[in-house]
């Protein structure tokens, strides 16, 4: 089997048998199959797609590529979530601790930011002394301790995922459903969840841009979970625009905690997301009837402080300056600050959230190339949502500035982002879907 | 500017700048862009194309890399030829004298052969003494002396066309038109010519299979050159069979050198396309008023010994040995020679021109790796054309062998190369068309 002959035939459209994929996974890892074959394949794959069969055996070979973990020493069904990339997105942040403190234990192995979308393991080392590579067996010892850990993938746990991961960053190969996936199953294999609720967003922020997409995408995710004995819920969820006010990392640590202290309001599109996703995921261990009363236990749990004492003690565990959460500005002390204003009075037509992603990737918060390093302090914080009334000269956004030659193009990428009109609309839906198996 | 996101917008089917691709060669040549990120865009270059000015901008950046060369020193509108590479086309061995004995320099700088294909480098070399390795100031001394030099690439003439061919080569990213044409012209660019005839060959031996496929290639050279202001025609040739009969270096040189001394019949593919590329040379630098006086000045260069009488002369002025020309039964005196022959009567209804250059690479004729060696001496010669008719047990090819192990399977091959059936057909067309600017 050769590599050139292989991307060959994914460039004319033909469909790869299973052992092929797994060749190609094991050659890639191994390092047989050097960076610049991978990208033009993934580049081909973009453009003539896989099948099921594909789909699945790329994820299984992914996952099979390291230690497939077992969490069966760790009482109760373990349950994970798994959302496929937006900008402000800090539900991790909230639902681990949220759903942890209604006794459902949640093991999250989570990854790094990709091109305008942050990752939460960039959130948590805001945080001063975080630790996010955690061995198995610290990662299952927390588990069994507080019933809950988030963590990067260990260092055998579906490398090869990790490695296209990283190159996909790089090469504009991120907006391939099959590649997306199979990504996303390969570490819910690995990391051995018994339960997994999928947030598939949709918008001019997310990989798929309509409600349709994000349904195709989840159902392939469903097939792949379907033939692996996982019970699976994909919630569609919309990313026309920020789903959090904050983009940036220490930024969105800030928000998640305001969220679990109870600051943030109940109609909150953040709020109402963390919410729902969690309350799929109690109700998916059986700790709440249903979707409905997985809700009640949930928003309890927000008030009555329980779920954020559950984030300091998590914070605390993995090493974390749990100061920094309850004085949660330090997150965010950046040198200067700076409004961006509108130039006109209307109201908000639409976002696109990825121009907003990329305006805090160029304060310094997000990555160009995999080994740049990025500053956890910048970012911005949104002041408007789809559909509000805005008037000339008042800010849309605070931009959180370290490095001011940086500050001018930011700016100018989110006025473009944030387009301001004379028609009042209706703000988008914040959840179009639930898909069940 | 970032690479991610230019390779994103081809992705999407967008058109880049010229300034756009200016950055993007200059970037891979320095290193500032990796080489996986250049083969993902060269992969979405395959499937979405490329614009006129694009294309046009990529040669140019390309040519730029490296020297550009100026022949501006040597008189007379310098006239290049390239054919786009096939089997048994011995052509540049034809015209180059041919062209020069009319009076217009030819300053041809050729390759080598790898896979089915052979190349001009090589066949020279089986010319005891030949040098093609001449400097820039050889070339042009030769040029200016005696009308015509043939050598390998001197000086650092488009840099970034090497590189960008060799990821080429092993990301299964050759096929694209706009990749080929842009990949030829850069190199004709920097080799200084001010007038390019393009052979742009069509079938089953050669890299575009239909006569349309051709037509789109060489309309985007022809688009390429009209940006750049450089006079080109384009003549699509056949390439369901052999050009000439001989495959094989020392063999295609005793086939040129039996063509300029008049052996060969003018109703022989090889003799049509060499005096119809040679005409339109002609006309194109305004020593022919046009194709057919350029014809009629072909065929008297050819029938006066003027231009054999011109490769003797560039033969002796590069060092090569002129005995093997005059006795050229010196170019392929191997061990021994065998024949293969057809298992049943008929006609032969078509060819795999791929295949037949495989045979002769099978008993050395040609490199499957660049590394290695060829034997100059080996080849073979075919006895048949598609449409001939064949009796069972008459010769199709005389191999030539020095090593006995491997006429085997090179027999095998040329059989499987060449279909006999009873049905009488008519042979493919040599010329399909010619395309001007």
């Amino acid at each position: 089997m050769r590599m050139v002959d292989l991307i060959g035939r994914k460039r004319e459209g033909a469909a790869h048998t299973a052992e092929e994929i797994g060749w190609i996974v094991a050659g890639f890892v191994k390092g047989d199959i050097p960076d610049y074959q991978m990208s033009a394949w993934m580049m081909a794959v973009c453009f003539s797609g896989m099948n099921k069969e594909e789909t699945a055996a790329l994820a299984l070979g992914m996952a099979r590529s390291g230690d497939i973990m077992d969490l069966s020493d760790v009482p109760g069904i373990k349950v994970d979530k798994h959302s496929t990339g937006g900008v402000g997105d800090t539900t991790t942040l909230v639902i681990a601790p949220l759903v942890a403190a209604l006794g459902a234990p949640v093991a999250k192995m989570s990854g790094r930011g990709l091109g305008h979308t942050g990752g939460t393991l960039d959130k948590l080392e805001s945080i001063r002394g975080m630790r996010v590579d955690l061995s198995i067996d610290e990662f299952k010892a927390n588990l069994r301790k507080i019933g809950v850990c988030v963590t990067g993938q260990t260092g055998n746990l579906a490398p090869a995922d990790k490695l296209m991961y990283a190159l996909r960053d790089v090469t504009a190969t991120v907006r391939s459903p099959a590649l997306v996936a199979s990504s996303v199953m390969s570490k819910k294999i690995a990391a051995g969840a018994d339960a997994i609720v999928l947030d598939v967003k949709c918008g001019t922020g997310a990989f798929m841009r309509t409600p349709e997409e994000a349904r195709e995408l989840a159902g392939t995710m469903a097939d792949i979970g379907a033939q692996l004995k996982k019970k699976i819920v994909a919630v569609i969820t919309d990313m026309n625009q920020p789903l959090g006010l904050a983009v940036g990392n220490g930024l969105e640590v800030r928000e998640a905690a305001q969220l679990l202290r109870g600051e943030i309001p109940s109609t909150d599109p953040l709020y109402r997301v963390c919410v729902l996703l969690a309350a799929h995921m109690i109700a998916l261990t059986g700790r709440a009837k249903d979707e409905q009363e997985g809700v009640k236990l949930a928003e309890k749990a927000l008030q009555s402080g329980a779920a954020y004492g559950k984030f300091l003690e998590m914070v605390n565990l993995q090493g974390g300056d749990t100061g920094m959460i309850e004085n949660s500005d330090l997150l965010c002390a950046t040198r200067s600050t700076q409004q961006v204003r509108s130039d006109r009075a209307g109201y908000i037509q639409s976002m696109d959230a990825v121009k907003i992603g990329v305006a805090a990737q160029l304060l310094g918060a997000g990555r160009e190339k995999k080994t740049d390093s990025i500053d956890h302090s910048v970012g911005l914080v949104m002041h408007k949502r789809c559909g509000d009334a805005v008037s000339a000269g008042e800010p849309l956004a605070t931009l959180y500035v370290n490095d001011d030659r940086r500050a001018e193009e930011s700016a100018d990428t989110l006025r473009h982002a944030v387009r301001v009109g004379e028609q009042r609309i209706e703000p988008p839906p914040t959840v179009y879907d639930v898909i069940r198996q």
